[in-house]
C-alpha cells in the first residue's frame, strides 16, 4: 500500500515524554516526511518499525530538541513499538478506520452489531482509536442505550480481544462487587475463606475507575498485584486462589483502554460495565459468580429500580456466555470498614482476617454473607449452612493462613504502612449520625492522594446511628503531601453535609 | 484558594511543541511540584502566569529537554497566555469542573437546562474541557437527542460566549448553505450581488470541516480573511459587504473549539449545526437570512424528510432569536461549479463574476437563485422579481467590480494559482454519466492535499448527463506533493463507483 517507504523513514530520537495511554509522535515541521506527505498538527499517522505497526497523534516540533531527520515517541508507543534510541521508523498516512463508522450509526440511534461490535474492539485494542474516538464509543453507549443484544456481542468482543485462563478444573469461582461503596473491600477476606474451604477462585481486580481505591490498589498494599497469566497460574495452582491485578494479564486489554477514558468521564455505563465485569470472569476462567450490588442514595446504584434493571441486564449476558451468576443486593448507604484509601483498607482486611477485637464488624459480616452465598453457588455446601461455614472458616484463622500464604505465593507479605500527614475531623455539635455522603467521602479521600498515593485516604469513625459528643472526631484524613492534605480540608470545609447529624433535643 | 503559591512556581522554556487545540503542560517527573501534588501523566491541571489561567493535560518528562525548575508547555497554550521564555508560571490542582454534571445527566436521557448549556459553553471557550469531555458532549447531543428547546438554549449560549458586531442598521442579510456538496461556492457570488444592489451583506464564513474547503478557505485565495472585527467593521462600511473567515472575529469561539473534535469524529450534528450556523448569524448582526439546503443521496442531507426535520428545527430556533429566515431545498446530487478545492473553486467564482462564456452555469444560476431569494426576503424587490433582478446585477459586471473592491478593501486580490501536479482520470467506457458519488470525489479532493494545500482538489468534468467518450476525461487530480497525488490515485484506483456511467447498447 505504502510506496516510497524509504522516503518516509526517520531515526528514533527519545525525549522521555509520557502521555499515558494516547500514543504521540513528535516530527519537525520541516521535516521531509511532513512536507511530502502533507502532516499538520493532531493528524493521526501510522508508525511501523520492523514488523509492528501503531497509530499515533502527530505533534510538530519547531525547535532543536529534534534533529533534522529525527523523529520521537511518546513513552507508550515506544513501549508499544519495543524501540531503541536510534533505529529507524516509518511514518504515513492512516487509511481510514472503517469501525468509526459503526459508531456514527450507533449515535444516530442504530443497534451494534456482532459483527461491528468485534470490529470496533479489534481497532481499540490495536490502538486505532484516539481519545476522542474512545469518548465518543463510550457516551453512545451510556444512558442504557445498548439492548442485551448488544451488551452480550460487546461481552463476547472483549473475550475474544484479550487472553483467556484455562484451570483444568470444571468448577471456577469468582465474586465481584458493582462498585460506589468507599471502603467495601470484602474480596480478599472471600478469596480467602473459599480457598480455605478447597474452592478455587483466581481473582483479577481493577484499579480504581473513579473510587478512592481498587482491590488490586489494596492488595498492592499488601502483595504483589501485577502478575502474568503464567505466575498467576503458578500460584492457583499452588493455593486454589489468588489477588491480583487484571490487567497485567491482559485478560480485557479493551477494558484497560476504555476505563482510563471512563474514568476522564466520571461515566460508568452499564453495558460497558456489564461486559467489564464479565467478560474479564470469562477470561480468568470462572464459571460460578457472585455479585455484590450495594444501593443507597450516594452509592452507584441509587434505587432498586436501578438495580433491578442491571440485575435483569446481568443475568441475561452470564446466561448468554454460560456463567452460573448469583447477585445480592445489600446496602449501600453508608461505607463499609474503617479505612477509605488502599493502606487503610488493608489494615480492615487484615484486622478482620485476625480476628482481632476491634476489627470492623460490617466488614466481617458482608465478607462471611458473600463468601457463605458462593460457597452455596458451589453447590459443595447445602443452602441455608454457607454463612455458618464460612464463618467457622475465618473465626478459627483458617483463612488468615491461607490469605498469608496465597500473598507469599504472589511474591511478598507487607504490612501497609502509615502516611506522613493525619487530620481529625471533629463534630461540631453532639447528637446522632443519620447520613453519610459516600461520594464526598471518596472525594476526600481522592483530595488526599488515593489511590496514586497508597497511605492517603482516610478513616471513617462515625457510621449511621453512631451517638456523637460535640468535638469527636468523625473521621481522620491521612495524605503523604501538605498541599494534597489541603485539597482534602478545603474541600471538606466547602461542603456541610458529608456527615449528617441529628443534633439532641433536650427536654 | 491555591496557597503556597511561590512553591508551584516554574520557569517557563519553550520546546515548540504544537498540538492543535489541546494545551499540553510538559513537566519533568522529579519536578518539585509534580511530587508535591501528586501529578501523574494526563492529570488535568490549571496554569497561571500573572493574571491569566488556562487548564491543561500533564505530560511527565523524564529526559533532560527539561532542567530542574523548568516547565513547558504547548504551543496553543504559549499563545493563550501570551508567555516568553523564563517567565514564570505555576501549576496546580484543577477544581472539579461542575458543568460536567450536567453532560453526565445529559448521557442519561435529561435535557440540558439553558442554565446549564450557558456553564458548558462558559468551561468549553474557558478551555477548561479536554478533548475527551467535548467529544462526549457533541456525542451525547447528536443523533436528534437534542430538543427545540435544548438546541434554543445552546444558540443563545453560543451568542454569549463571543462578541457580536452591531452595524447601527436595521437590516443585515446573510446566506448559509448546509454542506456537503462540493465545490457549492455560491456565497461570494451572492455578497456581491446582493452589496451591489445595495443590501448590507457582512459574510461570516468557516474553513472546511469534513470537507475539501469552506467558503473561507476558498476566498483566501483571492484575499485577506483573518480580519479583526474592527477590520471588518471598517470594509462593511466602505462596502457594504464583506467574505470573512469568522473565526478571527472571534464570533462563536465555542463553536470554533467544538469544529476541531467533530472534524475528528466526522459528525455535524443537527443542534450543533443549528446553533454554530444561527449563533454566528446573530453574533455577526444578521437578521434575514436565506439558507441553501441541497438535498441528495451523498450529499449531507440525503432525504427530503431529513431535510424537512432540519428546516422546521431551524425556523422555530430562527425565530425564537429573532432572525427571519427563508430555507431552500437544493439539489445536492453532483457536485456544483467544476473545480473542489481552495484555489479551484476561486478560479470558478471569478469566472461566473466575470460572465466569462465558459464558466460553469450551474454555479450560475445557483447563485442567482440564493441572490434573487434573498433580494426578495429584504422586501426591497417584490416577490418573483428576485432573480432578474440578479440576473441584471451580475451580466451587467456591476457584481464583478463590487467584488474587486470588496476583496481590496479586505486587503489584497490575488488570482488563483495552479498545483504542481496534475493527473486526469479517464474513463473506460462510452455511455451516459447517470450518478456521482459526492462523498468520494470530496475525498480524492481531501487526499490531494485540500483544503491545506490551497491549489489542491480536482476538476470535476462530467456531471449528469454528459455523453462521454471512451478515454474522455472524467476528472482532473490536482496536487502539491508526488505523496498526495499518489493518495488520491490509490485510492480512486480502489472505488469503482464515483462516477457511474451506464454504457451505451448498440443494436
Amino acid at each position: 500500500m505504502i510506496k516510497h517507504q524509504k522516503e518516509n523513514e526517520l531515526i528514533f530520537k527519545r525525549l522521555g515524554i509520557h502521555t499515558q495511554n494516547e500514543h504521540f509522535v513528535y516530527m519537525r515541521e520541516d521535516c521531509h516526511v511532513c512536507i511530502s506527505e502533507g502532516f499538520e498538527a493532531l493528524t493521526r499517522v501510522r508508525i511501523t518499525n520492523d514488523n509492528k505497526s501503531i497509530v499515533g497523534s502527530l505533534n510538530v516540533v519547531t525547535t532543536d530538541i529534534l534533529k533534522q531527520g529525527e523523529v520521537s515517541l511518546s513513552e507508550s508507543a515506544v513501549l508499544a513499538l519495543n524501540i531503541k534510541e536510534e533505529e529507524k521508523i516509518t511514518v504515513s498516512h492512516l487509511h481510514p478506520i472503517d469501525s468509526l463508522r459503526a459508531i456514527r450509526s450507533k449515535i444516530y440511534g442504530n443497534d451494534l452489531t456482532d459483527k461491528e461490535l468485534q470490529e470496533i474492539i479489534k481497532d481499540i485494542v490495536a490502538g486505532n482509536y484516539s481519545t476522542i474516538h474512545l469518548s465518543a464509543f463510550l457516551t453512545a453507549c451510556a444512558g442504557y442505550k445498548m439492548k442485551s443484544k448488544e451488551i452480550i456481542g460487546l461481552t463476547k468482543a472483549m473475550i475474544n480481544s484479550g487472553k483467556q485462563i484455562t484451570w483444568g478444573k470444571s468448577m471456577i469461582v469468582d465474586k465481584h462487587c458493582i462498585g460506589g461503596l468507599p471502603g467495601n473491600r470484602t474480596t480478599p477476606i472471600v478469596v480467602a475463606i473459599v480457598t480455605a474451604f478447597g474452592l478455587t477462585m483466581p481473582k483479577t481486580s481493577s484499579r480504581a475507575i473513579t473510587s478512592p481505591a481498587g482491590t488490586a490498589d489494596t492488595m498492592e498494599v499488601i502483595t504483589k498485584v501485577n502478575l502474568t497469566a503464567k505466575e498467576i497460574k503458578k500460584v492457583v495452582g499452588k493455593e486454589g486462589g489468588c489477588i491480583v491485578w487484571g490487567n497485567t494479564a491482559r485478560l480485557s486489554p479493551a477494558d484497560d483502554i476504555l476505563i482510563r477514558v471512563e474514568r476522564a468521564l466520571d461515566i460508568d455505563s452499564e453495558g460497558q460495565l456489564i461486559a467489564s465485569v464479565l467478560s474479564k470472569k470469562v477470561a480468568a476462567g470462572s464459571n460460578h459468580v457472585i455479585i455484590d450490588m450495594p444501593i443507597g442514595e450516594t452509592a452507584k446504584l441509587r434505587s432498586i429500580d436501578a438495580a433491578t434493571q442491571l440485575k435483569n441486564e446481568m443475568e441475561k449476558v452470564a446466561h448468554a456466555i454460560g456463567i452460573k451468576i448469583k447477585i445480592i443486593i445489600t446496602d449501600g448507604t453508608q461505607p463499609v470498614g474503617r479505612g477509605i484509601g488502599p493502606a487503610l483498607e488493608a489494615r480492615d482486611i487484615l484486622s478482620v482476617l485476625k480476628n482481632k477485637p476491634d476489627a470492623p464488624q460490617d466488614l466481617k459480616e458482608r465478607a462471611l454473607l458473600l463468601a457463605g452465598e458462593l460457597l452455596e453457588l458451589s453447590g459443595k455446601v447445602e443452602s441455608g449452612d454457607g454463612n455458618n461455614k464460612a464463618r467457622e472458616i475465618l473465626e478459627s484463622g483458617n483463612a488468615y493462613n491461607k490469605f498469608c500464604s496465597i500473598c507469599k505465593a504472589q511474591g511478598r507479605f507487607s504490612k501497609p504502612k502509615l502516611a506522613k500527614y493525619q487530620h481529625e475531623i471533629k463534630s461540631e455539635h453532639s447528637g446522632t449520625v443519620i447520613k453519610v455522603d459516600n461520594r464526598k467521602l471518596a472525594k476526600i479521600a481522592k483530595l488526599a492522594g488515593a489511590p496514586n498515593n497508597k497511605t492517603a485516604g482516610l478513616d471513617f469513625l462515625a457510621p449511621i446511628g453512631t451517638k456523637i459528643e460535640k468535638g469527636q472526631v468523625l473521621y481522620i484524613i491521612h495524605a503523604e503531601s501538605r498541599g494534597e492534605l489541603e485539597y482534602a480540608l478545603e474541600y471538606h470545609s466547602t461542603k456541610k453535609d458529608i456527615i449528617t447529624i441529628e443534633l439532641d433535643t433536650k427536654f
